[in-house]
């Protein structure tokens, strides 16, 4: 097959002293580590939306990437580049996993059987080219946002008929993301929010998502889609309200609705801080209930306000990241998606490389930097320390139940000056600086 | 008994067109509203800790405010004058309920026990002002982020011993609020957060949290008080991260630890946006979920990064408040309290009548203005009509649970473009305009 | 000729108790208001690019408008619909200006020669058109943004062929502004900033910025263009940071390269906000420097981060805004230009006539406003009177130069305690309320 | 004289392996580097006000901190053994340098005359100590925003006697920051600005701001005080707006009242990104000046909207501080001012010695690191590749005034597409992280 990126070749590991702009510094894909290659844990995967079907534009801005498939007529034959041009770089990347929405990899036609029709011959090849790569399907998903018949909304939308077109469309995508082998599910509801509350009936929107939500459970059972159903938070853009603002709320809902069983989050840099949050809250909260399942790696820049889905490069990011899915025991069915695109004026195919090796290489040290980390204990000792009064005495009584704001209050009432320990966050960001 | 704030003379309804600084242009309190008198339908309260206690400091700045306690040495006398004072102007404002903290209306002796002498004495005297005054207490609540004890936390502190103590101080805030007939109590938990995720065991404090919650609610059973647990959602300051960060969160909290029975929410309009969302959005979300308790009315600033607690004097908040509101049947035992403090320059005792005023007059003409965009369906009409497919076809079919994802392929496979309407939110912000 | 927005009517004026959607319920283009018509004082504008030239695409979204010159394969037949549509919809609407940048009306072609014999097309037929219709320029612009030449920066882009191609596109514009009898000239740098400090020469660039802005004055002043130059502040979006950030950046440019006698600003409401600042500061700043030309109407959401170009609704802004232009004496050249965009959901060609009535409904009623607040002295007298003290006194000695540290120092050194006034905004925030 | 603090040793160098709480694992004061010690080329300056005088309180609580002077109810007292501890700690820490304002020495009077004679005492006893102490002042300043008198404003007062009083003030500050040797005098305008426009006169208030400052340098020239003045930029916080926004509007305010010769900037990092800048843009924009004066060197957390102050402990922000510092030739006499307070978590005193050294081993690290990209060209050489346009051929024909629009019209019309360069920000990006 013909080289779609000659100018990107193979890319090696050549160590952190390395200046050349296409060579791995610190990610090693080959190297052990606990017990596992690095490709193994780390679980990388190339986001097709971003890095195939990105074209560099931006709101006041047109296309400006440079790509092969520039200037290819046939919507189809762009398509099957773009699938061949996938496989080509994450091998060249050393990157095991893909994810795709439906719509970026084939076109859509007059109706949906026909749109299906275009996603079956891509999703064929997809898997012929399965068969000589080591390149494997993290997740697959459904775009409901781009099309303007979701611009109200998808499962909810005001008008039925859109739910039951996002219900078809769902129904593919599950199919395909079974078909090739898929891990994961993501369902990421960009219109599923509101503009303006005048116009909004809250309530029976998200009595219609939860509806949604439950069909896709049903269908997956019946047709034995085992993959883990991944619901991605994100607080605002394209609406100004996203139902799934942020980890805590997608929780709140999976439980008033009675679908935690059924999904685990698929958490983004960016996404948590447009909600206000450190993307480490967000994965802290969601290990700590269960429910976190992958990760869109990426970041943002907290001084603008919207998604800049930027490479993630920043190693406090990463750093923390890692902490929290090492804590987690990994990411199990879950991996690092980059979510994330090459900046409009990076518009050479050269760029999409130097891009992904510097967030491989972030994620890579920040990797290392955890694992010493817990291995020393260098958090986990004070911390041991600092809740040492739950381990016996009124403390490990309170946790056992015996308490009473009665027997409390005896304790209470003629208790001289609590002698409190430090906080301590000075030197424990003195800690991390030590490991990154 | 001697006037304290001679200089406020009881405030008389004057019209809109009245531009005297004393007097209210919007609110009548006797006049009569669906039903009632704009008194009780409003249920405004004072707040005792900006009114009476504040001082009119800033992170910059000290103490500014003029007020009748100045240079009065003993805290005890200082505090019985707030306290009279606090009845002396609900009642020259017609504001018929106050709200308080314990450590606002009495000071802190060597221990707790003589803590609550202290309080004792000053509950005794509000309860005397009640017999010959109309003014009666909305909620009171427990202080437990002032302190340099609750530094890291109250019931969430690393320390036991603060916990123990946190249960006694409110054991004690929730008898008093009984004793005074509080129709609510609330639960702030300003400290109740993180300033660091590197020490802090998030799982547990909030797992102390529930745990408090739990113990309070078994003792209010204990000693019948009938009042409404509240709590008030605020997602950071004085710490990083609030557990409460809003009404989404606590609601997912709530849930988590099977506390959705006996709470509700005290929502405050600063806390919304600094949270990024807007008023309308909080008390819809708890309107819809059955947890709206009651408000806390300010506004603040949204191009700045704190809370400002200022007075409540924009329009289009207290209209879509007053829309929620009106939607939830009122506020039940909930009410409008003015947690809002006097611009730090506005100093003199005359501006906190001033800003009273101008919070009142400003909710008062939103009550007018929503309820008439009730009562023509302004918002309703269009409302019906934008989701009018679900009420037959396919759109009720589907909420009578009677679709799955194949029988919706089967309708959307060979759809035609389907036919929006319009979502006319440039429309419906002129039709609110009409009504302010 | 055949009329293109059959759906919108002549728009009337039905006072503010009317209900209709397409009628005027502030705004009424012929009523007296300050010796002018109304039309006159407001000197409204349509913006070329979001009303005729969007399509009601997002980020996440393909466009959603439905417009006359959908299906149109021939990109200058459909300019030429655009075109008369604009003067269809001005006449309709009592809009008695317009502004554009050059791409907006006329497509590129393959080289500036080509692209600029379109634009003289289209520019021929826009001035045909002015004949029979009241409808005016108020200014042009080039956009220098969406092309991906532009990638980098016009003027300050790193290739001096950018450049070299902005200069020449700059120079029709200007031509074809005059040739339209356009009363202004804009410059927004959209790109005219950085992405990322590590890859930009921030002096080099500014140098070249001003240099650019050097050569336009010679060359306006060359073909005898007397309109006035505009320099429109943004802080930030396409571009990480833009060097017209904001009201103040713009002027210490202006101040540095000495161009300050040959621009005014061109100020607009959602570019303040995402500057961190009030329209009414941004406004206030320009007037009070000389350099307030122009007004950008709409408004942004200050929960979201981003640039939404909201149809201005907002009576306080609209209120605010309208007070520092009459403090202006009115806004000369310049006029009030909705660059606001309909909503995405708002598709239906009825919504733009929706969205303008709205925005020019909430303009004139802030004018009344503001017109009544100045001739009330409402904030004037208490202005006035809280500076008095510079009026006389050692306040009159201090502005009149008599003073110094040594002199001042002798008043102080044994001064009693300042008797303040209050600052009294909660009431000034109900006095505007009363005149809304 | 008695240790203060003898639970902090003098901290010792150990490297970058040491876990040892109390050690600088990267500050090596006597090391070389750039052919002076790191002592010289840093310039560390402890903050008074935060060190010695903060108490950890915060908005929302009363003071934390445990200092050797709790319970010395003699305020003077109090204030001599804080001066002595400032000596302690900074020989301690190896800190050459400290800042303070005058009221954070030394306690307030009856009147300005007792006030100042109080200030004279504990100013002779700082250098007193400074004849054995290699402790020099950095810069002095005067506290005009904590103080009621203050609330509307310093130098912008509406009332003329607080400009007297302000001059007074600022008068003796000057010649005690004389008397101590200081090296530069600052101004942060804390209360320069507004609350709301509806009360303020901007432009009286600017014009007095500047006629202030112009009294500063007369009288500076007059007693022969040859310190650097500095301005300090602060978007907001305490007050709404600041008249000192940023670098950008510093610059044009001096330049608009012909101040600049007499004053460079302080800048801030919290200061900087309340204003929506990072820090090396601001520290850019004041070096492209000829205006970097010094550095108050802090972080905020960005996710937060108000003034954090923490200890500069990210190595981004370090080490591309150093970057511009670097290149501005070093700081001359301005110093690394740690603007920053102790969590109020962090209530030990050993907690001081911790943050200090956090602080200091970052910017050691990033001094490091900036000083060898600098050494390698890693970021010189791709912006001299990127801009190697303007070196030669039209670029440099524009650059030497031989070129306007029609000449340049002449090269674009048919020019061909631009074959522009990739901005490579990702790949810079992983560049600055190999330095890290």
């Amino acid at each position: 097959m013909k080289e779609l990126f000659p100018m990107i070749p193979k890319i090696d590991y050549e160590g952190p002293d390395s200046d050349k702009e296409l060579a791995f510094k610190r990610y090693d894909p080959e190297a052990a580590v606990d017990g596992k290659t690095e490709r193994e844990c780390l679980r990388f995967s190339m986001a097709f939306w971003h890095t195939m079907t990105g074209e560099g534009k931006d709101p006041f801005g047109d296309p400006s990437a440079v790509r092969p498939w520039d200037g290819v007529d046939d919507p189809m034959e762009a398509a099957r580049m773009r699938m061949r041009g996938l496989f080509e770089l994450t091998e060249k990347l050393s990157i095991p996993y893909f994810c795709f929405h439906d719509r970026d990899i084939a076109p859509q036609g007059e109706t949906l059987r026909e749109t299906n029709r275009k996603l079956d011959e891509i999703v064929a090849l997809a898997k012929e080219l399965m068969k000589t790569s080591p390149t494997r399907l993290l997740w697959g998903t459904a775009n409901m946002f781009s099309d303007p018949r979701f611009m109200h909304g998808a499962a909810t939308s005001p008008d039925p008929n859109v739910f039951a077109y996002a219900a078809a469309q769902v129904k593919k995508a599950i199919e395909v993301t079974k078909e090739l082998g898929g891990q994961n599910y993501v369902f990421w509801g960009g219109r599923e929010g509101y503009e303006t509350l005048l116009n909004t009936d809250t309530k029976r929107e998200q009595d219609n998502l939860a509806r949604f939500f439950r069909m896709a459970v049903d269908y997956a059972k019946e047709i034995g889609f085992a993959g883990q159903f991944l619901l991605e938070p994100k607080p605002k853009e394209p609406t100004k309200h996203q139902y799934d603002f942020d980890a805590a709320a997608c929780y709140g809902f999976l439980s008033e609705y009675e679908l935690l069983p059924y999904f685990k989050l698929n958490i983004e840099t960016n996404h948590a801080t447009l909600a206000g949050h450190t993307m480490q809250h967000e994965l802290r909260f969601a290990r700590e209930r269960g429910i976190l399942g992958s990760v869109d790696a990426n970041q943002g820049d907290e001084l603008l306000g919207w998604d800049t889905d930027q490479f993630p490069t920043n190693l406090y990011v990463s750093t923390l990241m890692m902490y929290e899915i090492l804590k987690n025991g990994g990411l199990h069915s879950g991996g690092l998606n980059f979510d994330a695109k090459v900046r409009r004026g990076s518009f050479r195919p050269e760029d999409i490389a130097a891009a992904h090796i510097a967030g491989m290489d972030s994620m890579a040290r920040g990797y290392r930097a955890a694992s010493r980390m817990i291995a020393d204990g260098a958090l986990d000792a004070p911390l041991a320390e600092r809740y040492a009064g739950w381990r016996s005495g009124i403390g490990a009584s309170i946790e056992a139940g015996e308490q009473d704001f009665e027997s409390l209050e005896a304790i209470a009432l003629d208790m001289e000056r609590i002698a409190l320990s430090s906080g301590r966050q000075e030197f424990l960001e003195s800690v991390v600086n030590r490991y990154i």
